[in-house]
């Protein structure tokens, strides 16, 4: 039944030639950019161990095989044209022939004794070329059965390095794979192993000895150009190409890799055995970028990015090295990083007066919140928090230090880029930034604005605005580089960083769902007013209230009709809590969920009976944000600020006050929600950390010992003392 | 040549009677916990629709089955007895028909056009049954060459609800059944779709009537019982059984559930179709449960967990939803977490002189450090640290406040736990302890002390010891119920417990690659001494001295000699930078990496040639923990200290005065080489947070706009004065 499928697996594997394409199409041009390998339209995945498990099993990666079919079928599906250089036969035969001895050795002994004595038997070598042999046919039905399953067809191409040498070959070759790709057909091709010569012996692999995988390398190059592929994947168990043997203390993954870059590589003393060495994979992908085609090595091992790594690459993210000719005029987003910390550190020991000057931005109407940064700057870098004289001349202050490097991911506000700007040169922190596409002029001026202001002090590198080709989620990976994100946007861009950083700290609100409860003793006017604005004044803010919480004395009651009157001429549209609409003989639309953030005009009003279930209600449906109680009794009001675990808790205010300019923080980074760190509008403050100063005379830990001399005084000093020798211009 | 492999797939679909066992086995009891499933030696697995992909397109999810496939081989291969109830049939034969139907309309006119039309033409609504006989030949071939992969045999069983109404019939299937298992094949169980009666028709698998699935969680439960395995595995879709409908504000998964609990759930209105609804799962579930096999019904269906699910629930990690007979005695880590937080709110709000009391812990010889934190904690919650007039008569105050709920999990150092607990106690902060099991009886009897003090403030629950049973990364999944996790130990369980915690922040250290650097202008008598005590004091602690740097023009001069000397005697094995080799004629071993933790009589010795060369080095190669200088300038002694970006850095002292009761925080609960939040030793400090609290008379941000009536002040107030209705009792 499968006529077309065996056309393809039999037929084709004796190289027919169906019909000779002429030559014709010019050379392609390989990509310069990451982000352009989304135009890739032909692209040979070479899987080379990517396949194959390793250990003392060796066999094929069944998982990794098929989560690769399923990437090689989606991408095949959006209407590119895909081609696999595989490996695995030897793998896949290995382990059918071991299979097929080992039953034929112990089954009647099995089925007698009922005991399973598989394990224990001894096995014998198996040669390369028969488990070659033995795997390719089960090898390919497992390609056709899991392709099948995304309604795509394959075709089996074996082929040697001499069918390269030969023309009419290799036009045959050629013209074959060009009428499979017309066919929508995903070729599979491997080295015809069964009829190479003996292969090496090799211990890597236990028990098989290798047919070169490299050929596998120089293979899947030769038919990526020849083939005219815009994109040659490979993959393979190592991670990509790193500037020194990897393991070594400086080994940095290369991201991008050009040819005359090919000097500062340091290639390990061992090529590693079994995967064709890095050396003659780098070759190959010179080979294949000198012909006109882009590549990317990369590690298609991990469990964790496996069902993702094809795609990855084909969406341009940083997956593995990629292989390019032309050099981008800029640094790389990492050697920013490196410019911005250095250039962050000689601003820390900076005097505070001539830098963080209110001038830089002033211009930009943005002056009132950037004077308060200015003149709390003056003291905010090492100032010293804590002094305590540890023993006789030991003595340990504890002072504000920067955090280190900042990302600053924005949305299309610029207006984010001074206030933020101006609170890392506030803070002695460097700086990333990483802003929209669409606003990406505006951005860049801004920013020359900011190192303009800078470069009078010599730090100009200290603020580094990141090309807008850089994804958000590779940034997020730079774990060693960068020390804290700060995402200002949306609550999806928040989550979606948080999500993605791996090991770097994030600063900022995942969602804003703020209350207003109005008590029984609530005045009139203000409840009014402090619902209207908390509701009304910006409904999509954060710091906007979404659910009402009314005490129940107040149903039916003149207050409690102003409100509604209030909100309908508002054009705040309700939903009801259950506890309200069971008040109520016709209720609004009841609530879906009591922990909405609505983001516009629209609220939740619920009815609880007493502060105390308001309070309960709040812990249990509410984000930690901003909270607000309308009351007289100056009791009840105490009891809800002190009870209430939320990061800002108001009293007869409205919930729109949660904001660093507001609360007179000058401008503020974002507001927290995390619990640690800085909670609630961050400003200045929360891009420091400190650092512990201790000054000795040759102190130990084993003078205070019990045949020590000297004993801990721990005596807390006064700190307005200025520390002596800090701030020294470096 | 698969001769057996076709005898156990055909001959066995026929249900020949190899040899009927007796039925006298005992009837097996359910396990009574989780991590009791780890002796389970039968083990079923219904596959249910983690092998069927959803959506547009309903196909094999190949990539799940085989990381299954993968699980299942392991777990034969440790010698359990594993068997499969599989779906997938129908799927796989509805996209093979699909294929062949689509290829038989189309393939002529596509060889002809060379236009790729397949995905237009139109389908025809293809039967179940035909599907699911198209498809079972091809689901079998594919598990018997994933399988082969493990050296695995398979034998395929085909049932009918009917074969289990027929005693003959019955006996037969288990003594088939009986017969694969002693002969170490995986038996794979399928209803025999083709044979059952007409299906209903099903809206959501597209275009494929479903064949009762539902029918594979009675056929599981049914097969499990009379097989008496130890263990049901029911993988779907969904996470596991809810109290209350999933995505209702309230649903929580149950990690355990008890048959006696089954009046409080409530299942949705709508049971999901095609996935058989969870009421009848637990039906089912309850069914085998009672018949003595154990079950849990987990999500197959995740991309991140598909690879370890079921070896996941097998080593007895909490995944979905596990039922039990035996209901524990004590509340659940979630119970003791609610119980924990409640209790905490509550101690948060004492007033600080009877809580947080040395005589709690004094008898254990920790009184000193205990005694200081009872000081300090004085004045630890609800301490005013910014006092703002926003404006008249709106007040704004920063104040202290707990964190929240703690996680501090400790390897076998009972002396952590009273350390820890007076710090949680003193800043208000609620406390899961995690010790290891080799001190449980010791950490039992400190828990009961701490409970019996905290007793007499009514709030006992505040620090709950989780039970030795509970995995530590279970614990660290906890998302929403735990604000912070302190790992207290090695620093491999540091980054385990990094690397598990899913959203909620660690602190702690990873490393400790401690420096000390000998200026050129040092003492000697300081350098010795510093050096022995940085090393030689404590070499296993994270603030002993892994890397010495020399200042050049030191080499060959008498202090260099005697710094050897010095470290010979106390049996420090040198290792050596590569630049120090090179001044060397025979140099020590030199070191493999620069960034080595040694933690035992071993250093590294390097030389650098200037002081600004060291702060590079230890930038470059540092952890950030602890760094000293020794020298007499004190100009060169500033500017390292200014310079180095690290949590300590100390001036002719020992790097082993890194800690927190050294410092005088009294105990610590840890060294943190994170840069936000805390930093260094952690003390009281480090468990608190902070909130913003507003006071107002009915204020609006309006107020405040170009046509409102107020001005922002922004007047900084005093912070001495003690807030007025803080610390109420609640």
């Amino acid at each position: 039944t499968h006529w077309l499928s065996c056309m393809a697996c039999s037929s084709l594997g004796a190289f027919p030639a169906l019909s000779p394409l002429p030559l014709a199409r010019a050379h392609g041009k390989s990509f310069a950019h990451r982000s352009d390998l989304r135009q890739a339209k032909r692209i040979l995945v070479k899987l080379g161990s990517a396949v194959v498990t390793r250990g003392d099993e060796c066999g094929l990666a069944l998982g990794r095989l098929a989560s690769i079919v399923e990437q090689v079928a989606m991408l095949q599906n959006q209407g590119r044209e895909m081609m696999i250089v595989t490996s695995g036969a030897v793998a896949f035969g290995k382990q059918r022939l071991r299979h097929e001895i080992l039953l034929s050795q112990s089954v009647r002994q099995a089925l007698h004794s009922g005991q399973n004595q598989l394990k224990d038997m001894s096995l014998p070598v198996l040669e390369a070329r028969a488990c070659a042999a033995a795997g390719q046919s089960g090898l390919m039905a497992l390609y056709e059965a899991m392709f099948t399953q995304y309604s795509t067809c394959t075709a089996q191409i074996l082929v040697t390095n001499l069918d390269f040498h030969d023309d009419q070959k290799r036009r045959n070759l050629n013209s074959t794979l060009h009428e499979l790709l017309r066919m929508n057909i995903v070729p599979i091709i491997n080295t015809n192993d069964a009829v190479v010569p003996p292969p090496e012996p090799n211990s890597d692999l236990q028990g098989v000895n290798v047919i070169s995988i490299k050929d596998n390398d120089s293979l899947a190059a030769r038919l990526a150009v020849e083939m005219r592929a815009d994109l040659l994947i490979a993959l393979s168990d190592v991670e990509g190409l790193y500037d020194s043997p990897p393991g070594s203390d400086d080994a940095k993954l290369l991201d991008t890799f050009y040819p005359g870059d090919q000097h500062s590589i340091t290639y390990g003393t061992k090529s590693r055995v079994g995967i064709g060495g890095m050396e003659a994979k780098v070759k190959a992908a010179l080979w294949a970028l000198q012909g006109g085609t882009s590549v990317v090595i990369a590690n298609g091992t991990h469990p964790k990015v496996t069902g993702h790594v094809i795609t990855d690459i084909v969406e341009g993210k940083k997956v593995g090295t990629f292989f390019s000719e032309v050099k981008p005029a800029g640094p790389t987003v990492e050697q920013q990083t490196e410019m911005a910390r250095s250039a962050g550190r000689t601003l820390a020991s900076l005097e505070p007066e001539p830098c963080a000057n209110q001038t830089i931005f002033s211009p930009l109407n943005l002056s009132i919140g950037l004077r308060q940064i200015a003149v709390s700057s003056q003291d905010s870098v090492g100032r010293v928090l804590r002094r305590t004289r540890v023993a006789n001349n030991l003595e340990l202050e504890q002072i504000t230090v920067p955090i280190g490097v900042l990302l600053v991911i924005f949305e299309s506000r610029p207006d984010c880029l001074p206030q933020v700007s101006a609170l890392a040169i506030a803070s002695g922190n460097a700086l990333l930034l990483k802003g929209g596409k669409e606003a990406a002029n505006t951005n860049r001026i801004l920013h020359e604005l900011a190192q303009e202001a800078l470069s009078i002090h010599g730090v100009k590198d200290a603020i580094q605005l990141v090309s807008t080709r850089e994804e958000v989620e590779d940034l997020c990976r730079l774990e060693k580089m960068i020390d804290l994100i700060i995402p200002r946007g949306s609550s999806q861009l928040v989550r979606d960083i948080q999500r993605a950083a791996k090991g770097i700290p994030v600063l900022g609100h995942s969602e804003g769902i703020c209350h207003v409860y109005v008590d029984h003793e609530a005045s009139v006017d203000k409840a009014i007013k402090i619902i209207r604005d908390s509701k009304c004044d910006y409904p999509a803010a954060c710091n906007a209230m979404e659910t009402l919480l009314v005490h129940r004395e107040l149903l039916r009651t003149p207050l409690f009709d102003q409100i509604i009157d209030m909100l309908r001429t508002e054009h705040v549209k309700i939903h009801a809590g259950p506890k309200f609409a069971s008040y109520l003989t016709f209720s609004p639309s009841e609530v879906k969920s009591l922990r909405t953030e609505y983001g516009d005009l629209e609220c939740c009003i619920e009815v609880v009976d007493s502060m105390t279930e308001a309070v309960d209600h709040i812990h249990k449906y509410g984000s930690s944000h901003t909270d607000v109680i309308v009351t007289e009794n100056e009791d009840t009001a105490e009891q809800f600020l002190q009870q209430l675990d939320s990061a800002c808790v108001f009293w007869n205010a409205s919930s729109r006050f949660a904001d660093g300019y507001r609360f007179g923080l000058g401008a503020e980074v974002g507001i927290s929600t995390a619990r640690i760190h800085a909670r609630g509008p961050v400003g200045l403050d929360g891009l420091l950390t400190t650092k512990w100063v201790l000054r000795g005379e040759g102190h130990t830990a084993a003078d205070f010992s019990e045949q020590g001399s000297m004993t801990y005084l721990h005596e807390n000093l006064p700190v307005a003392q200025v520390l002596p020798g800090r701030r020294t211009t470096s």
